[in-house]
C-alpha cells in the first residue's frame, strides 16, 4: 500500500525542492511523512524519531544548501525521510536490510551524511570539526558551507555534547546547533538537564525580554519583531531559558513549534543569513507526530518490527527462547530478592537492558544515569567501594564510552563493579556501529579482572550469580543481542568457579575450545564431524580471564590441534589462549593451533546468521577449519 | 632544611585536630604549606595544586568527619597537604618514589584516600557513588558519612563533570561539590565554562538577592545573614552565579574565598549542619599560593623538580638526547610549515605533549578543546572529513577517554585522523594511573587502523612524515615519555612505506622482533648474546598493523625461534603476530615462540627502568629469554 505523493515524486534531491512554496514545502512534509511510516511498516525500524522531525527535515533542506552545507543527525536513526529526500527514495524499503541502506547516516552511502552516526550525542563535535575545517580551508568534492547539528534532549545528556558546546562557545564559529526536544529520547528523559529544558516552555519568565537587551533578537526574522504574539513566545522563551547555552557561548532561539513550517522557515533563514557564531535552535517535536500508534506507544514507535500501517500492529516472529537480555534481568531481580546490596545502573537503555524490571520492583536501587557512560562506570565504581554490589548494565558497544573509567577507577582500583554487557558479537540491523567486537580485548588484558561469556542462557544465569558471588574486583560477563539456545533453564544460578571451563565433549585430534555463544555452531559443526568419522572435543573456556590453564594446556597436550572460537575481534581470548601456549612452550611442540575471530572489517547490517557467515564462524566454517588444519580433503565441497 | 611546626607536630590524624580554635586551624594550615613546600623540594612533584589548597585541607578535615565522610580530590596531585594530614607525614618525602607514598590519592594508601585518581573529572561521580551507597545501607569499615568532591575549574571542561553533575541533580541526594577555582588547570584555562566562571565575579549581578528568593540563602552561616559586607558579596555571586550549577539542580554558594579560613569554616560547616541536597560551594583559590617562586611561574608550579626552597631553582639532571615530545613537536611544526591542512588538537595537555609549540606559531591551527578526549576525537574526525590532516595528539592513558569515538566516528568512517600517542609503555612518577599499556590491542584490532611504534627518536619523526603523507584512513603512531637515544638525525623524516619492518642486524637461530623503543634493550640483549656466540637477528616491525607479512613470515621460517618485545599489555602486536603465524600454519612446524609484553599487574611508580625491570623488559631478561628458548644453560648467573 504505497501512498500517493505527487509532489515528492518530482523531488529526488533537495535541488528539486528550492522552487516550492512554504506552502508546497509543507505538502511535501505531509507526503514524506506518509512515505516514511510506508517504508518502515515494510522493513521495520526506527519510527518515532524520523516522525517527528519530517517538517525539520524539509525545512533544512528547503533552507540550507546541501551537500555543501553539512546537516549531522545526532545517532542517525531519525534520518529515513532525510534519505527519502536525498536520493535513496528507490531504496528506502531495504532499510537495515542485507545490502540494503543503513538504519542511520553513513558518509559511504550518499555525499548528503556528511558525517555517520548511531551512538548518540557527536554531532556538535562533528558540526564543529567541519566549521573549522571550512574556515581553514580544508576541501572536499561537495564544498564546505554551514554546519548544522540536530541533537535530541536525551543526547544532551552525554558529556560529549557539553564539550563540543563549551569548545564552540569559545571558538566563535558560525555553527549551528537544533536541540530537537521531543522530552523523550529512547528511555523517559531523566537528569537535571531534562527537567531544565521543561521548564524553559513551562515557567514565567522572570525578565521579559531580557534577550532583546543582548541583541540576540536581531537574529529573529522580520515579521516576529513587529509584534506577533509567537514572537513575543519566543521571546519569553529566550530571556527564560536561553541563559545555560548563552553562558556557554551560544545564542539562543526559541522554542519554537518544529512541526509548523510557517515557524520554522522563517527561523533557519534568518539564522542562514544572519548568524555569526554558535546558535542554538530550540525546536520541540512530538516523536511519532502524525502517525496515531506511533503517537499513542510508550515508547512512541521508537523502534518498530514490520506493521500494518492501518492498524499499527506489529508483525513479530513467535519466539522459542526468551531472549539472553530477558534471561539476564529476571535473573538479576531474583538475586537481588535475596541481597538488598544488589543495584543495578543504566546509561539511558532500560529497556534494552531489561532493567526496566528492576526499576519497577526496586526503584531505590536501580540507576538511569542518562546517556552518561562515563559518569555510569565511576558512579558505580564508587558505589562498590561504599560496600554495594552494582551491575553496570550496558551494550558492549556502549561500553567503550566508559573505558578509561573502567581502566582507571575500576581495574586500578579493583573494585568489585560486574559489567553485564549486552549485545556481545554482532546485531544483526543495527549494523557495525553497534557490533560488540571489542570488549574482550579491551578487558582481558586489564589486570585484576574476570572476563566471562555465556555459552547459553542457563550459563548466563549461572554467570550472574557468580558475579553476585564474586567480591574480589571487578568482573565482566557478555552475552549477545536475541534468543537463547532454549535449553532448560535452572531453578537458581549456580556460583561458577572462577577460572574454570568445561569439557562438554570428549573427543580425540581436535579440540575446539569456545568462548561464548558460538558453542552452538561448534556443536553443530562436531556432529557434523563425527559423521566424516572426526570426533573432535568440545569445551567451553567459560572464562577468557583467568584461563583455565590446566583445562588449556591439558587439551594441547591430548590433541594434535586446538582451535579457539570467540565473536570477538583478535586480541581476546585467542589471544590470551596464544601467550599461555607460547609462555608454556606448547608451540616448540608443534601443536597445530589457530584461533578463529571476528574478521578484520566492519560488517555491514544483515541479519546475526547472515553476519556470522560473513565472519566464517558458522558451523560450516568451523567444520572447514577443522579438516583444513587436520588435512583431509575436502574437494568439490561447496558449502552455503 | 625542615620547617619548624610545632602545631603541626601534634597532629597525625584529623582527629587531632578536631581541639583546635579557628585561629589554631589559620596556623595549622600555615605550618601545612611549609612543610608541603619543604618535601616536594626534596621529591619533586606536583607543588601548586597543593599549595592552593592548604586552607581547604585543613578546613575540610577540621569540619568533615573523615574517614567516615569520603573526600574526594579530584584528580588527586593536590592532595599532598592532605596526606600529611592524614597518618603519612612520616613518609611524605617519599613521594613518587619507588616503595614511596603515590603522588595521587589511592585507596591502597589510606582510608582516608576513598576514591584513588589521578585521571581528571572522575570525583563528582564518585561521591555521588558514596553518597547513594550510603541512603541505600552500603557497608564499609570506616563508616558511610558526607560525600565531598573537590574538583578544579580545569576539570569541569569534561564532559563526565557535566553526565555527574546532571545525574546528581536529578537525584536529589545530600552531596558536596567544591570548584576549586583557580583560573589554572594544566594549561590556562580554555572553553566557555571557564570564561563563565570568570564572569560569575567579574560581572555586576543583573538582579540582588534573588537567590535569596529561593530560599538557596538559608544555606548560609548565621552570622553573614545579619548583613556583614561578606555577605552581601557572597550573595551577589550567588544571584549572577548560582544559575548555570542551580539550573543543572545544585545549590550554590559563592564564591568564596579559599585562603581564608573565616570564610571557608563557616561555610562547611553550615553545609554541613544543614544541607539536604545537592550543593555547589565555589572557592576561589591561587596555585601555587605563598610559595613566591611558584606563584610567579607560569605553570604556577604545576609539577617541579626537586628544588631550592629558598630561590625556587630547580635541579634538572642534564638530558644528553631530545624529548620524543620536543622531537614529535618540531617535527610537526617542519611539516606544517610545507602543508598548511596539517592542524592539531590537544585535550588540555599543550605543554606535555609539546603542541604550544604549534599553538605559537600556528594559533588559528591549534585546538586545545579542554579536558575532553571524547569530543576531541570527533571535531579530529570532522576536521578529516572537511579535508583537513588533524593531528590528534593525546597521551596514550588520556586516549582512552575517547576510545569509543575511535571506533564510532574514526575507524568505521576511515577518517584519517592521525593520532598522535605520547607516554606509550611505563611512564616513571605518575605509576599506574598514567601508563600507556593497553593502547597497541585497543588500537590495531580495528579495522583500516594503521597503528606504529617508533623505536628511536629518528624513526618517530619519520612517523610523523609517514602520517601526514598518509590519507587513506586512520593512523597512529605511539612514543614513551623521556629522552631519545642521542641517535643521529635526519634533516627531514621519511615517509615510511605502510607495513614494511626493517631488519636491523641478521643473524641466526633466534630472531627478536621488536615493536618500540624496546630495541634499544633489544640491541644490548643481542650485544650481550653476541658474546655467549649466539647471533640473533634483530628486527624493527614498525608497524603493529599492518603486519610485515612477508618479513614476519621469513622469520619464522629462517630461525627456530621468533621472541616479539612491545611496552604494551597482551592483545597488541604479539598478539597479531600470534595470529599470524597461526594463520598461516607456521606453530605446526614447531615454530619456538614468545611474546614479551607488559606482565598483568598494575606497575607502581619508580624509575622508567625499575619499572621495566618489574615488568621483565629490560636486556638482561631478554637475553634470559633466548637462552630460556634456545635451552642454553644459565646456571649460576644471578643478574640484576
Amino acid at each position: 500500500m504505497t501512498p500517493k505523493t505527487p509532489l515528492l515524486d518530482t523531488v529526488q534531491r533537495p535541488a528539486d525542492m528550492k522552487h516550492l512554496s512554504d506552502r508546497q514545502l509543507t505538502q511535501l512534509a505531509n507526503e514524506l511523512r506518509s512515505e516514511t511510516i510506508s517504508a518502515v511498516s515494510v522493513t521495520g525500524g526506527h519510527l518515532g524519531a524520523g516522525l517527528g522531525v519530517v517538517e525539520l527535515t524539509v525545512a533544512l533542506h528547503a533552507v540550507f544548501d546541501t551537500p555543501r552545507d553539512k546537516i549531522i543527525w545526532d545517532v542517525g536513526h531519525q534520518c529515513y525521510p532525510h534519505k527519502i529526500l536525498t536520493e535513496r527514495r528507490d531504496r528506502i524499503r531495504t532499510l537495515r536490510m542485507k545490502g540494503g541502506l543503513s538504519g542511520f547516516t553513513k558518509r559511504s552511502e550518499s555525499p548528503y551524511d556528511p558525517f555517520g552516526a548511531a551512538h548518540s550525542s557527536t554531532s556538535i563535535s562533528a558540526a564543529l570539526g567541519f566549521a573549522v575545517a571550512r574556515d581553514l580551508g580544508g576541501v572536499v568534492p561537495e564544498g564546505l558551507g554551514d554546519a548544522i547539528a540536530v541533537i535530541g534532549d536525551g543526547s544532551m545528556s552525554a558529556g560529549m555534547a557539553y564539550e563540543a558546546m563549551n569548545n564552540a562557545g569559545h571558538l566563535k564559529k558560525r555553527l549551528v546547533v537544533i536541540l530537537n526536544d521531543n522530552e523523550m529520547s529512547i528511555a523517559p528523559p531523566t537528569g537535571a538537564m531534562s527537567a531544565y529544558l521543561s521548564r524553559l516552555y513551562a515557567e514565567e519568565p522572570f525578565q521579559d525580554f531580557k534577550a532583546a537587551a543582548k541583541g540576540a533578537v536581531s537574529l529573529l526574522p522580520e515579521p516576529f519583531r513587529e509584534g506577533a504574539k509567537r514572537a513575543k513566545d519566543i521571546l519569553k522563551g529566550m530571556a527564560v531559558g536561553g541563559t545555560l547555552f548563552e553562558q556557554l557561548g551560544f545564542s539562543y532561539i526559541g522554542p519554537i513549534d518544529g512541526h509548523d513550517m510557517d515557524q520554522l522557515l522563517p527561523v533557519l533563514r534568518t539564522v542562514k543569513a544572519r548568524a555569526t557564531g554558535p546558535i542554538l535552535i530550540h525546536v520541540l517535536t512530538k516523536k511519532g507526530k502524525g502517525y496515531a500508534p506511533a503517537e499513542t506507544a510508550r515508547d512512541k514507535g521508537h523502534a518498530t518490527a514490520k506493521f500494518n500501517v492501518v492498524t499499527g500492529e506489529q508483525k513479530k516472529a513467535p519466539s522459542n527462547a526468551p531472549s539472553y537480555t530477558r534471561v539476564f534481568a529476571e535473573t538479576l531481580l531474583q538475586e537481588a530478592a535475596a541481597d538488598d546490596k544488589i543495584c543495578a545502573v543504566t546509561a539511558a537503555m532500560p529497556d534494552g537492558t531489561g532493567l526496566n524490571l528492576f526499576a519497577e520492583r526496586y526503584p531505590s536501587r536501580c540507576f538511569d544515569v542518562g546517556i552518561a557512560e562515563q559518569h555510569g562506570v565511576t558512579f558505580s565504581a564508587a558505589l562498590a567501594a561504599g560496600g554495594m554490589k552494582p551491575f553496570c548494565t550496558m551494550y558492549s558497544t556502549f561500553l567503550q564510552r566508559g573505558y578509561d573509567q573502567v581502566v582507571h577507577d575500576v581495574a586500578i582500583q579493583r573494585l568489585p563493579v560486574r559489567f553485564a554487557i549486552d549485545r556481545a558479537g554482532l546485531v544483526g540491523a543495527d549494523g557495525a556501529t553497534h557490533a560488540g567486537a571489542f570488549d574482550v580485548a579491551y578487558l582481558a588484558n586489564l589486570p585484576g579482572f574476570v572476563v566471562m561469556a555465556a555459552a547459553d542462557e542457563a550459563e548466563l544465569k549461572h554467570m550472574v550469580a557468580t558475579a553476585v558471588a564474586y567480591d574480589a574486583g571487578p568482573i565482566a560477563f557478555r552475552f549477545p543481542r536475541g534468543e537463547g539456545n532454549g535449553v532448560e533453564m535452572p531453578e537458581r544460578g549456580e556460583v561458577l568457579e572462577i577460572g574454570k571451563g568445561r569439557i562438554i565433549s570428549q573427543g580425540a585430534r581436535v579440540a575446539l575450545l569456545s568462548f561464548g555463544t558460538r558453542l552452538a555452531e561448534v556443536e553443530k559443526a562436531a556432529e557434523a564431524l563425527r559423521a566424516r568419522g572426526i570426533t573432535p572435543t568440545v569445551a567451553d573456556a567459560r572464562f577468557a580471564k583467568p584461563l583455565d590453564r590446566d583445562m588449556i594446556l591439558q587439551l594441547a597436550e591430548d590433541h594434535e590441534a586446538l582451535i579457539t572460537i570467540e565473536e570477538g575481534a583478535v586480541g581476546g581470548f585467542g589471544s590470551h589462549v596464544a601467550q599461555l601456549l607460547a609462555e608454556e612452550g606448547v608451540f616448540d611442540t608443534g601443536l597445530k593451533y589457530r584461533s578463529m575471530v571476528l574478521p578484520d572489517i566492519f560488517i555491514d547490517q544483515a541479519s546475526p546468521a547472515d553476519m556470522y557467515a560473513v565472519a566464517g564462524m558458522n558451523a560450516a566454517e568451523i567444520e572447514s577449519k577443522v579438516l583444513n588444519v587436520l588435512g583431509v580433503a575436502q574437494i568439490g565441497e561447496a558449502r552455503a
